[in-house]
């Protein structure tokens, strides 16, 4: 059951309030964290293995498997899973292949030429959540990005099942990323070792991937301790529906539920242009928590959302903006005149027949989003996040003449007598 | 004096010490600037008037300046100064103006369309470093992208001088920029009001800009702290400088100049194809050493340098890409054919006639780049960093049937049941 705000009631502390999230909901556990980032940089590989065998309950003789190993497993999926997880490579693949442009010289002045250039960022770590929960999606949406990007080397990691081994759909993803290694560690010592690098698994410049509150941490640890760098700081999943007279209650709660399944700590937001229409809302809810497999997490995510009631759609955009969504739903007819208001949000899914769902594995869409109001200055993951852009310039004897006493000017306002020289040596 | 090495004699490990740059300095002044932003966290305003009185030995009755006052700050730069920082300005602005594009809709399948639109952050803040040191080119490098990418609200924080005013230049450049009012707070207090927001001062959701290791340790601990972002971490400014037999050592020591008159800590790192090379710019440095104003730090930072001598200019750009400079100049005839391999460097500088001086201030690309081997994985400032990329799609009656059974099959085999339902939920 949802409970119910009226938007023009709020005032603009309890707004805050409502669209705040925990930023900082995990330092009970800094101390462990950082226990385990030490030991994996002293120890490397041999406390991979003490923690396999804690955390995994596994021995591990070596920490990956190898091309034959994921050959082997691939094949023990059925045909139409292969086939399921081949479309989703290729819608991906599709929508990010589009992703990077090269742009055209920029002569500033006569002679003074700029241009970028784009260079995938040679060596990054993925980290592909697993154990009891299996996604084999999340590889498909760092791994397809990575590849077109040209990155050098991916390094995979990602927990070991009880039997040391990995599931056939990760395998599967591997042979159509065509990466031949995968590396069998899970949590915060998996972030630790691609940080630094260990006897078996390369030191990588960007790590990436979503993972539990461990995962979380260890990689808000390393971006302040190392020079790796990471793709977002993550939270808890989450999702806004806007919804008004013309959505169908039935789709609007699937689409809730879809969220709050992840886990007792998702939100899912509803902003309806009617009471009468959470009510319907909340009647679907009950009714199809019952069937669930995981009714239990999903009930209590439920009960940690809420429901807005504003007066009309331009409102509920407000209150969006506001929220800034990892992902919104816009189950509306007018989403058309709508979107170009949305100013902050991860992804956008438009009308009734655009679930979340669709997006989260195989539209074409990255599923790794900013969370926790991060979608004001993040974007989602890319092509881009794999990538840097290089400034050149080169300036002939024309162009020197033209800019020189300008940056002359310049450097000396600034007290900085040496880049003056480095003008005025080369115009004598 | 340049200490010299031999790259082909240089072991793994030596290599490994001789490109690492301090990735975690500033220990020392953690629990300094950890007061300081709970101080202003909780105090706001009020604290930064005593930071103000403490730190910039002023008395500030407003903790900003209004258009008026910076009209007439601004009328007291000469007219070729002005003009100076107008041609910046136009260049800047020029080349940054290429960089945000459109992109086209794919329509992944057939009824499943999906795209990508850009959203200014709304809320941007900038700080420039001001006090002793004057920096009115880093107003123009960060105001510039924040103004194309179309932000909201820019909110800039500079150190007020001694009569409670800024100087005359970065007025100019305010008003350039048609910001009409800058607030007077320097250091670390300044990154922490534009994270916590004070009576004054708004929020923002990104801070960008350099500054003193304060500035900087600050920077990071609110990104761990809020979820407002940073453009990047910052590390002393660093240049390294390829030259071979066609490169006149006077230029080269130049630019070796200009680089270490920034601090003791800046590294100016030669890689030169000949000892004899080597041995010609560490004659110039010493005679151009002598009538610089700041030679003293500058002849400190050339004494924590130290020049690779290598057999060929392919071992220079390798060595340069372990380095991952942040400034790189090519001072060889050979410019053109080295670019492609260059992987790792925040901006290049090609041929002999274009110093890092010419990039630094005005030839239109941007000066805030990525230092301390961050260039493996960040790029420099550029319209991007003020914008976010926000994904769309729309299915349609069709595109459901095409892609429902891919999704359905893939949240059954992650075990999400919600997510299958919110597909067949649709279907039925």
């Amino acid at each position: 059951m949802l409970k119910k705000y009226e938007y023009q009631s709020l005032g603009k502390a309890e707004l805050q309030q409502l669209v705040a999230r925990n930023t900082d909901p995990n330092n009970s556990i800094q101390e462990v964290v950082q226990d385990i980032i030490q030991q994996v940089r002293v120890q490397g590989d041999t406390v991979l293995r003490e923690y396999a065998a804690k955390f995994d309950k596994v021995q591990l003789d070596k920490l990956f498997l190898d091309e034959e190993d994921i050959d082997e497993l691939a094949t023990t999926i059925h045909r139409d899973q292969q086939r399921a997880l081949e479309i989703a490579f290729q819608n991906i693949h599709r929508f990010h292949s589009t992703q990077l442009k090269r742009e055209r010289t920029v002569e500033t002045m006569p002679g003074v030429k700029c241009w970028r250039e784009i260079r995938p960022i040679e060596k990054v770590g993925l980290y592909i959540p697993g154990g009891s929960a299996v996604l084999p999606s999340t590889l498909l949406m760092l791994g397809i990005p990575a590849r077109i990007a040209g990155c050098k080397e991916i390094v995979v990691c990602s927990p070991p099942q009880s039997n040391g081994k990995i599931n056939g759909f990760v395998a599967y993803c591997l042979k159509l990323l065509n990466i031949k290694r995968i590396y069998l560690v899970g949590g915060a010592q998996a972030v630790a070792a691609m940080a630094f690098g260990t006897q078996s698994i390369p030191k990588v410049d960007k790590i990436f991937g979503p993972g539990n509150q461990f995962v979380t941490k260890a990689k808000s640890i390393i971006q302040g301790l190392t020079n790796v760098s990471i793709d977002m700081p993550a939270g808890p999943s989450e999702v806004l529906v806007i919804a008004d007279e013309t959505a169908n209650p039935a789709f609007v709660a699937a689409d809730l539920l879809a969220q709050a399944e992840h886990g007792i700590d998702s939100q899912a937001v509803l902003v309806a242009t009617s009471p009468a229409l959470v009510d319907a809302v909340n009647i679907e809810l009950e009714t199809q928590l019952m069937v669930l497999p995981r009714k239990e997490l999903a009930s209590k995510a439920i009960e940690n959302s809420y429901a807005v009631i504003v007066s009309n759609l331009q409102e509920a955009i407000q209150f969006s903006n506001e929220y800034a969504p990892e992902h919104l739903i816009l189950e509306t007819d007018q989403w058309e005149s709508l979107t170009r208001h949305i100013n902050n949000a991860g992804s956008v899914f438009l009308g009734h027949l655009t679930p979340e769902s669709a997006g989260d594995y195989a539209s074409g869409t990255n599923h790794t989003l900013p969370t926790s109001g991060y979608a004001r200055s993040y974007s989602g993951v890319s092509v881009d996040s794999f990538v840097k852009k290089i400034t050149f310039q080169h300036i002939n004897e024309t162009g020197l003449q033209q800019i020189g006493s300008t940056v002359e000017i310049l450097a000396e306002l600034e007290g900085l007598h040496a880049h003056k020289n480095a003008i005025s040596i080369r115009n004598k």
